[in-house]
């Protein structure tokens, strides 16, 4: 079932939506949804897509329904009975994945509309940890083989109850004896209990765990990473001097067992070393392998690949959430000019909350297949010797899918979260989704570093190269040329708007002097900060964020995505009727983000006196005039985004769009529905000891 | 156990806190946080909620801990049964709520913050219930005593499948049969499907269903309410004729059981009409009682009671949130100048997350507080025969009851998702309570009335009395004077900002002028689109939400609650420490609100162009420094708030600030934590069937 069995006509894979009450809007579409789709994905991945959602729709273990409820150890048993499936399955070889790279997170996407658990749990434990055992341990390649084939099953461990962000500081010690060859773990402190790793609580036999190196000497050499066995995969039970725990409940993500686990002198070969970086004597001096530099680099790369991945992750949750409620708008009636009530879409306020959102899932979507790409040619790059500017490409990707999995997080979230209110009361239910998509969303803003830090990554990066401009004139540019446009900041910084809110062109220019104009203007407050605090960079960036530099790496980041999406609506190849709409998306698009930011632009004159007036009323209008024109095409984007029912698993969002029948199946079928609760003597017979009336009340006072 | 019980040295109500890691702060606080507490709620509330909280934590049937994992039907028992308990305990007696009326808000409070379904549950099917059928039925004071003493158990019935903000459009009939003195009850299709009826799904034996009344004429009369019993109190089964089902898993709220409902030729005796708007004769003549408009008022003063608790509801939620976020900011330490890592509150951009509501806690309180006493007024006056501007008070209360309860419900949302996100990965945890606070909180911005549907009720309020007044020269006044400066619209149209952002009575001038410029604004605008329309008022207003009116309930709200707290700190009993810290919190809540509408004060040119240039730097940098000036505040402002532990159930804000260990009792204690699932042979045993080795693949392909 590999990806060359996949028909190669991919308009066959695609069924019709069934005929129901959405025909209404989808009639009224002025492009043809499976042909957009095939554009805005590739007809590979569309394909390949159909192929997966088809055989999951088919096995019997992954049947499911929207009103469904499952205990947490119901979900982890079901999460690992499906994982072990998916890998029998396996629906690509490796050879598919380097022919074509977009397969993969075309995979995670799959299963994860299905059921975000299931592919975390995969990743981490599979691509992820192979990942971190293939680069480094001296027996990897058994272990590669063990993973593969289910004889282990590998975690990694960093965090600790006291820290998260700041590595640096983690407490786990891994100190070497040379008598035996060792080294010998521990867990110093409560504190420094190893929490939060994904796939230990229940079943991990490996860990990659990452502790401060100790030498004989009592000498730290900082934090390094350890192949560690953890539980014996005879037994699936912990090894002594190793206490795991399973961490229990969590918001989501419950199919996922995250574990907590503490080290008493737990004694580890020599060999658990990760030494791709540093290495150690066998009478324990610590020989470090490649410079602090080239060590940064590296994990730059690989920490870059989970944020890639999370940034699609929420781009697909956006896109399952606008779906889910675009469809219900297009088929929900209520009140209306005369007797017939209208569809709750054709209401001003319904489409301003819901549309730039779907305006959004496209312009991320493509964002996304951009960043990917450069990504992929950043990792090939890294494995080439020759070919030089490795450094700056993982820089530069690091400093775009920091800001990508902030931006685009709560992009998802804040997508979600108005979605289930614009589904009102029936959105509420359990079963109509909204509910599990924020709730596994939400992890998504917090691993794999916060938003608010990582923003912090972004613009780092982005004063780093503004500085060297202004101090040593050094140009700005990078491998993939998102920066390159600040190199002409001083000349940006003198234009002002040319007043054409209609025009993408006009409004990247804006967005462009935002992004000059908040690097300026971040610069001189650092200064004066430094000054401040006698060149303390610690204190001065903290009083930078807020308005500064937390601002540049958002407006940075939305820049960039509108960039991207211009120069793909420019291709020759879409045609017509497809680019009119995908331009006015573009420009809903730019136009609801550089809202929030038209307050920079009246404060530094880039907007003209003269024309201030109705600037604020210009873009407002023009949001809701392509609102207004992009209704008529909502019901056809959301079906271009849409995953089959059997993955939607929504009640009010049925491709049918019979949304009543539905959600009134899943008020019946629900357990219990219409069972008598157990304990209905406590309200027929045993009554509670109370005062019989007022009046009585009355007479005792 | 009834109020005057209640000890009067309150301050020994109040336990000290436990020392800890949370001293650092406290001990910094420019104030006593229990004269702040009982300085804004009243010692009267302070001492009953004391109380309560102590009451509840010696109850065994209330024993509850953060970790525990409740299936939905365990939830319905323990609610019931915990309903049932207060009714044993009864806190408070009828004269009790008569001599302070604020007793009742705070019984909702107190028990809510406990368990929101709980609450729910029991206002629903008592206090809700019983002032419906007190005020109508023929044999309604046998009823209201069965309610109170458990034999009868009631819900309301309202909202169908296919219509919840519409009502009018309800399609469930009670057709008058004149042969047998009945109405017989229908479910016309399944869209009609009564649902979403609190306390209906297991446990109600009365419902007050609303239906269109038909005589035998066939002709229909409109929306009546009628008295059903649905279900045999002594087998808690429903009656035939009726089905009724529970409506299963929400996203929330899961100890409470909502209810769908079929009727088929179901019949009921004619007193169940609820009669005291009409009535029908033997013969089947339909009588009105009351005019339209007088129908209408009585109508808007029920509906504003619950519109009032959910504001209540929604600012505790927003206070819980925000207890255990600063809490949790203060004692958490991550990265640092120095080898001692900072409390991440020392942080600018954590301060600036959470702050602003930690002001909003206080400012919303005050407005609560001062909106109930308004509503008390209403609510006598309304009993009074003679007093004459019922209708008014009525409308004014509606008004304010709309646009707080939408902008309460959002603000408390965005409160909950901060928090959890500025609690990093430990504020995922189940444990950390601010999940369960999201969900059950999501439902308070959809029912009694979608939040933009009732923004619509504020803003056509204030157009309407904006009309008259531009129209026929009609003063604008109003009852509770939330809308006479309106009537100095046109001078203050002409005012200019003065430039003082650190002054609170510039900011509310500022806040009338966006008001009055919103409404001249959308005025202008409503008139082109009537006249685009032929007059058609329906689509006008349409066109006219998005930017105009939405935005213009939203400050009118904003500027209500800022002037009303204003008046609040300048009252002369405030201590000069505690009025300081008041100050300031009410002004960081104006900034942070009014900076969302800078835009419109640039538009209109209330921003001079000299002074155009640093406005929003301005308020943005007050706004950072009094974040600044708060921190050392921040952790007794919310203890202020906090409930106790018992109660907040947080396992990341322990009052005693120890949060590693308590997170890591609750991972320790969770169900299964040390235990191997019973599937884990599916791992040791029962191999997948795949391909041993990548050399293995490759031979075969």
């Amino acid at each position: 079932m590999a990806v060359e069995e996949i028909t190669s006509d991919t308009s066959n894979m695609l069924s019709e939506w069934p005929p129901g009450p959405l025909d209404l809007y989808r009639k009224k579409a002025s492009f043809d949804w499976k042909k957009m789709r095939m554009l805005i994905e590739g007809e590979d991945v569309t394909a390949f897509k159909a192929k997966v959602w088809r055989t999951l729709e088919r096995e019997p273990l992954f049947f499911h329904n929207s009103w469904e409820e499952l205990t947490r150890s119901e979900e982890r048993r079901l999460t690992f009975a499906r994982m072990k499936r998916l890998l029998e399955i396996k629906f690509v070889n490796e050879e598919d994945y380097l022919t074509n790279p977009y397969l993969i997170p075309a995979f995670v996407q799959t299963i994860g509309a299905y059921n975000w658990s299931l592919i975390v749990k995969r990743v981490l434990s599979q691509e992820y940890f192979v990942t971190n055992a293939m680069t480094n341990t001296s027996d990897s390649e058994n272990l590669v083989d063990d993973i593969k084939n289910f004889r282990a099953f590998g975690c990694i461990s960093i965090t600790e109850m006291a820290h998260g962000s700041n590595t640096k500081d983690l407490k786990t010690t891994a100190t070497f004896d040379a008598k035996t060859q060792e080294f010998v773990l521990n867990t110093p402190s409560l504190e420094a209990t190893k929490v939060w790793s994904g796939v230990l609580g229940q079943t991990a036999t490996h860990a990659v765990v990452f502790a401060q190196l100790y030498t004989p000497d009592n000498k730290c050499h900082g934090l390094h990473s350890f192949m560690v066995k953890v539980r014996d995969p005879k037994t699936q039970k912990p090894f002594a001097g190793i206490t795991i725990g399973d961490m229990g409940p969590k918001i989501g993500l419950n199919g996922l067992d995250n574990g907590f686990m503490h080290f008493n002198n737990y004694r580890i070969p020599k060999g658990s070393l990760m030494n791709s970086h540093a290495d150690i004597t066998s009478d324990g001096k610590y020989v470090p392998r490649v410079t602090a530099s080239e060590k940064t680099g590296a994990t730059l790369g690989i920490l870059s690949a989970g944020r890639v991945f999370i940034t699609h992750m929420s781009i697909t949750n956006l896109q399952m959430a606008i779906v889910i409620a675009v469809r219900y708008s297009a088929t929900r009636r209520q009140f209306g000019p005369s007797t017939e009530e209208w569809p709750i879409i054709e209401y001003q306020t319904q489409q301003w909350r819901l549309f730039p959102y779907v305006a959004a899932s496209y312009v991320l979507n493509n964002f996304f297949f951009s960043l990917y790409q450069d990504y992929v040619d950043f990792f090939v790059t890294s494995f080439n010797p020759v070919y030089g500017n490795k450094g700056e490409m993982g820089a530069e990707i690091h400093s775009l899918s920091s800001c990508a999995k902030a931006v685009c997080g709560w992009m998802a979230r804040d997508a979600i979260q108005e979605s289930r209110e614009a589904c009102g009361g029936h959105g509420y239910l359990k079963a109509a989704r909204l509910g599990e998509l924020r709730n596994d969303h939400d992890a998504n803003n917090t691993y794999e570093g916060d938003n608010n830090v990582l923003l912090q990554q972004t613009s780092n990066y982005l004063m780093k190269l503004f500085k060297e401009k202004i101090d040593n004139q050094k140009t700005v540019n990078s491998p993939f040329s998102s920066v390159n446009y600040i190199d002409d900041y001083e000349n940006i910084l003198k234009t002002k708007f040319d007043g054409d809110v209609h025009n993408l062109n006009s409004l990247i220019k804006a967005y462009r002097f935002i992004v000059c104009w908040l690097l300026k203007q971040s610069d001189t407050k650092m200064n004066v900060l430094l000054k401040k605090y006698n060149g303390d960079i610690f204190r001065a960036r903290n009083e930078c964020q807020a308005y500064y530099l937390r601002s540049l790496a958002i407006a940075f980041f939305e820049c960039n995505v509108i960039e991207r999406f211009h120069t793909f609506c420019s291709e020759q190849s879409i045609p017509e009727n497809m680019r009119t709409v995908l331009n006015k998306m573009g420009l809903l698009f730019a136009l609801w983000t550089i809202e929030k930011h038209l307050l920079i632009l009246y404060e530094s004159n880039y907007i003209a006196v003269e024309v201030s007036n109705n600037m604020t009323t210009s873009v407002r209008e023009t949001i809701l005039s392509l609102c207004s024109q992009l209704k008529d095409e909502a019901v056809a984007l959301v079906d271009v985004l849409s995953p089959p029912d059997f993955i939607l698993n929504s009640c009010i969002a049925h491709s049918d769009g019979r949304i009543y029948e539905h959600i009134f199946d899943a008020l019946s079928h629900n357990k219990g529905a219409f069972q008598q609760p157990d304990w209905f003597t406590e309200f027929t017979e045993k009554k509670p000891q109370i005062l019989t009336s007022d009046s009585q009340l009355k007479a005792k006072l």
